[in-house]
């Protein structure tokens, strides 16, 4: 059965997930709460909390075993799961995105990216294809894609999404700065940049 | 008084001035708290509480007043606070953040970029300098600088940041996928994008 997991312990263990990363490049076989906790500046026993909700910890008499625990985030969180995507809008942040390798360790394969400008169509980056956003029902018609990738400039953003939602896309992560409007079937994911700049900033002086 | 305003509020917040810049757009004067629920798909009495922490409301007998609740946002939240901050690794992600103009109505004012591709340095980008990552130093030491914002690839990130904090940098906004090791008065925000994705799919079978 699956357990419930916050949205909060889903972010914190993605990070133990990187400085566990770190410590197999580094060769370490164990690895305690403590440097995790103090790494990311939280409590030790919050990381102990957030590990006790995995199905294994890996757990051993000298701290936890750091190939373990990493396997066990990864099979708790689904990342062997792998969600089918595409970019729509192969701007500069679509082709980050798109050259951003470290997705498909979490189960995110980027298929092909789509645009309406015919100088990027036919390109390739990172071994995806930069199609024809024409193209893009027929597209999503053939193959099975889970989640469209909106990286489009804001002026574009609710158009783009209502032709995402009448090619029968049901997932959009947005990145545009823009809230769209989509029927009650369609899951929106959106990428508040600026609302993570202000968290962090709200306290500088 | 400051009031204490939690992160989850503060990214509503931002949700909703999105809304509110629409709404201007489309000359509406007046919005009620049970449209913006509806299209971000939250509890109508969320809203409510969440607008009664600002300020003022610019509430009117018929629903808010668009200009005036996007005025209390943007002071509540201090958009007109200019910070400013540059980019370390002008790849493609870090020329997506520069060519975003959305940052500086939030009060982010990105001042230039840093890589070290002589094929980059001296280019410009969106009237952003880039300029060589060996006068980051000098340049902090001149300018204030409150923000430095980590694009360099996952491999440089933690040398890159204990060169940002060697050159005086307090604050960095990471979005490498890497936890770095920082002294205790240098504040890390990590954009967590794998995090934010796995929060999203996590339901998707």
């Amino acid at each position: 059965m699956k357990k419930e997991i916050s949205d909060k312990v889903i972010n914190r263990l993605t990070l133990y997930h990187c400085i566990l990363q770190d410590f197999i490049k580094n060769d370490e076989e164990y690895i305690s709460s403590g440097q995790i906790a103090s790494l990311l500046r939280i409590d030790d026993s919050q990381v102990r909390k957030d590990i006790n909700l995995l199905n294994k910890s890996g757990k051993s008499r000298v701290g936890y075993i750091v190939k373990e625990l990493k396997k066990s985030i990864e099979t708790t969180l689904g990342f062997s799961k792998t969600k089918r995507a595409y970019i729509v809008g192969a701007g500069n942040l679509g082709m980050a995105l798109a050259n951003y390798n470290n997705f498909s360790n979490y189960g995110l394969n980027i298929v092909s990216l789509f645009d309406n400008d015919p100088d990027k169509i036919g390109r390739e980056i990172n071994n995806k294809k930069i199609l024809d956003i024409k193209e893009l029902p027929i597209y999503v018609w053939q193959h099975y894609i889970d989640i469209a990738i909106l990286t489009v400039p804001a002026q574009f953003a609710q158009s783009s999404a209502q032709f995402l939602v009448n090619a029968g896309i049901k997932y959009i992560w947005n990145f545009t700065p823009t809230v769209l409007k989509v029927p009650d079937d369609v899951q929106v994911w959106n990428e508040n940049l600026m609302g993570n700049f202000l968290q962090f900033t709200y306290d500088i002086n």
